[in-house]
C-alpha cells in the first residue's frame, strides 16, 4: 500500500534549507527541534514524497512515539476536551494519541491496557478505573503513566486530578450556606475514582457543619443520566425527603432534574441541585445547572506534560501529583 | 522501558491450549482467528509476560494495524459516538484507532493527514474537510480511506454518509407541511461537506413546493453554537423575517434558539426551528429541539467495516458509497 520511492535525507535537507542533522532530529525526535523548523521539514518531506520507514525507526529506537488514551466513556463530554488537551500537548513533541474508549466495563479496560502495552506505546493516560490485574501489568511493563484522578492503588505513578474532596465540600458548602440541612448526595461508584473522594468530601462538609449523622443521605449512580435519575427517585422515596442534592457529576445531576420534574418538584424552589464538571449541557438544561467547573482541557494538557517530562527524564524523575483548580458556576438550579 | 524477558511462542501456545500457528496468526493478523480464541491467547500472553516485538512485526508485514480517525471537532457530540463505532468495528480485527482532533482548521487537517501517512497507518477515516494538497497526498499514498460524508473531490474513495440532500428536504418538508412559507436556512460552509448538500436539499424542497425564489433565505454558520447564534441574528434582521428555520446541525440550531430568545421570540409560536444530528443536547434544551437523527455510531461502524473490507481485498475491490438512514425526531421547537 506504500508504493512510492523516497528521496534521500540529504535531498530533503537541501530543499528545506537545513542541515542533514536537523532532518535526522525531526525524524528521530531524540533532540528538540523548534515547532516552525519541524513543520517546515515535514512539509518539504510531504511535497517531495519523502517516506521515512517509521517502523524501522521505531524498531531501532524501541519507541513508538504514541500515547494511549484510555477513557471511561468518550460520549461523556468531559473526555473529548481532555483528549483534545492531551493531543495538543503531545503532538508538538511528535507523539500521536491512540484512543481506547468504553473503559466503563472492567473487561474493556483490561483489554485496552493489554493492547496498548502490546503496541509498545511510550506512555498511557489512564482516565478510567483499572482492575488489580491491569494495575499489575502496568507496573510490570514499566511504561510511563499519567493517571487522571487520584487513584490510591496507582499512587506511585504521576497523576493529575481535580481536588475531589475539596470540590465536593465546596458544592455542599454552597447548599448548607443557603440554609439547607437535608442535603443528600448522588455519588459515583464508591470503589471507583473519583466517586470515593467526592463522597468523602460530602460527608466531611456535613460533619464540619455539625449536621446530624442521620441526615447523611447517599444514593449511588453510575455517572450516567439514567443512573442519576434512578438514584434521585430512590432519594425522593425517603421521608422526609432531601431539600438539596449534591450530584457527583453533571450527567447524573441532569438525570436528577428529570426525576424531580417527573414528581412535580421544581428546582430550585422544591429542591436545590448541584453537579460537577460544567459540561455544555449544564448551561442548556432548564433550569440551568449550578455546577463545579473542572477544566478538562487543562487536565488533558497537564497529563500530556507529565508524560513528556517522564519520557524525557525516565524513571528517575520524582512522582508528581498535580491538582487542577476548580470553580463554582452558579446557575438556576440552586 | 520494556525490561522484561519474554517467553517463547511455543510456551504461549502450550499454555493457551492452541497450536503455535494459531498464536502466530493472532500476532500477524494475516489469518482470521475467532474473537474468543484471540482474547484467550492475548490473556495468556499477558499473564506470562509475553511481549512480541510489535515494531519488528510491523516492519516485516509493512502494516501498522492502526487506523487514523481525523475529525473536525471532537467536542461536537456527533464525533465521539462515531469514534466509538469505528473503534468497536476495527478492534475486533486487531486494529487500534489513532485520534486526530481539531481538523476544523485546514492547517490542522493537512498536518493530521501528513502525520497519519508518516506513521504508515493502514487506513484513514476522514470526517473533516481536506484541502487539495491533502487530497493529492492521500491519492499518492494509496492508503485505504473511508470518507465520512459525501465529498465529490474524494469520490474515488469509499464513503459513508447520511443522505444529506434528502434529509434537508425532509426537514424543510416538515416546516412547509406545517404551513410555513418563509422558511430560512442556517447552512454550514457551502464549500465544505456536508454543508453544500444540505443547502441544495433546502433549495430543492422549496422549489418543489412552489415557494417563490425571493423567499429563499440563507445565512451561513460554522457548525458551532456561536456561529448559529450570529447567523440567526442576521436572519432576524430581515424584514419580513422568516417564520421557520432549518439549521444544518443541532449546535447551530441551539445557537439559533438563543438568538431568538434574546429578541423575545419563542419557538415554536413565533418561530419554528429544526436541527440535524440529534445530539443529547437536542433533548435537553427548552424548548427541546426537533431534529433529524443521524446514527453516528452506525456511521463510525460502517466506516470501519469499509476499511476492513478494503484492507482484506486491496485496491481491486469496487468503491462503495454507503448511505445511512436518517429519521425525524419531533420535539417542541416545531
Amino acid at each position: 500500500m506504500h508504493p512510492r520511492q523516497s528521496p534521500t535525507i540529504d535531498a530533503v535537507a537541501r530543499a528545506a534549507g537545513v542541515s542533514k542533522t536537523t532532518v535526522s532530529h525531526v525524524l528521530s525526535r531524540k533532540r528538540p527541534v523548534s515547532q516552525t523548523t519541524r513543520n517546515n521539514v515535514l512539509t518539504v518531506m510531504a511535497e517531495m514524497g519523502f517516506e521515512p520507514n517509521y517502523f524501522a525507526q521505531a524498531l531501532s529506537a524501541d519507541r513508538s512515539f504514541a500515547i494511549a488514551l484510555i477513557v471511561q466513556d468518550l460520549t461523556n463530554p468531559y473526555y473529548p476536551l481532555l483528549g483534545r488537551g492531551l493531543e495538543r500537548a503531545v503532538a508538538e513533541a511528535g507523539y500521536v494519541v491512540m484512543l481506547f474508549d468504553g473503559a466503563a466495563q472492567a473487561e474493556a479496560t483490561e483489554m485496552a491496557v493489554r493492547v496498548a502495552l502490546q503496541r509498545r506505546v511510550d506512555g498511557i493516560v489512564l482516565a478510567a478505573t483499572v482492575s488489580e490485574v491491569s494495575a499489575a501489568e502496568l507496573r510490570r511493563a514499566g511504561v510511563a503513566l499519567a493517571v487522571v484522578g487520584s487513584n490510591p492503588t496507582l499512587a506511585e505513578f504521576d497523576s493529575v486530578s481535580a481536588d475531589d474532596e475539596r470540590l465536593a465540600a465546596d458544592a455542599v458548602g454552597l447548599l448548607l450556606g443557603a440554609g439547607h440541612r437535608r442535603v443528600a448526595t448522588i455519588a459515583g461508584p464508591a470503589n471507583a475514582n473519583p466517586g470515593g473522594r467526592r463522597l468523602r468530601g460530602y460527608r466531611e462538609a456535613l460533619r464540619a457543619a455539625g449536621v446530624s449523622p442521620e441526615l447523611v443521605m447517599v444514593a449511588t449512580g453510575d455517572w450516567t443520566r439514567e443512573g442519576g435519575e434512578a438514584a434521585m427517585a430512590s432519594l425522593l422515596d425517603r421521608s422526609p425527603r432531601p431539600t438539596a442534592v449534591f450530584c457527583a457529576n453533571d450527567l447524573m445531576a441532569i438525570g436528577a432534574l428529570d426525576a424531580a420534574l417527573a414528581r412535580g418538584l421544581r428546582a430550585p424552589d422544591d429542591l436545590a441541585i448541584v453537579g460537577v464538571d460544567d459540561i455544555d449541557a449544564a448551561g442548556l438544561v432548564r433550569p440551568s445547572l449550578t455546577t463545579v467547573r473542572i477544566p478538562s482541557l487543562e487536565i488533558g494538557r497537564t497529563a500530556g506534560a507529565l508524560l513528556l517530562n517522564r519520557l524525557a527524564h525516565g524513571g528517575g524523575a520524582a512522582v508528581r501529583h498535580v491538582l487542577i483548580q476548580h470553580s463554582l458556576v452558579i446557575r438556576q438550579s440552586t
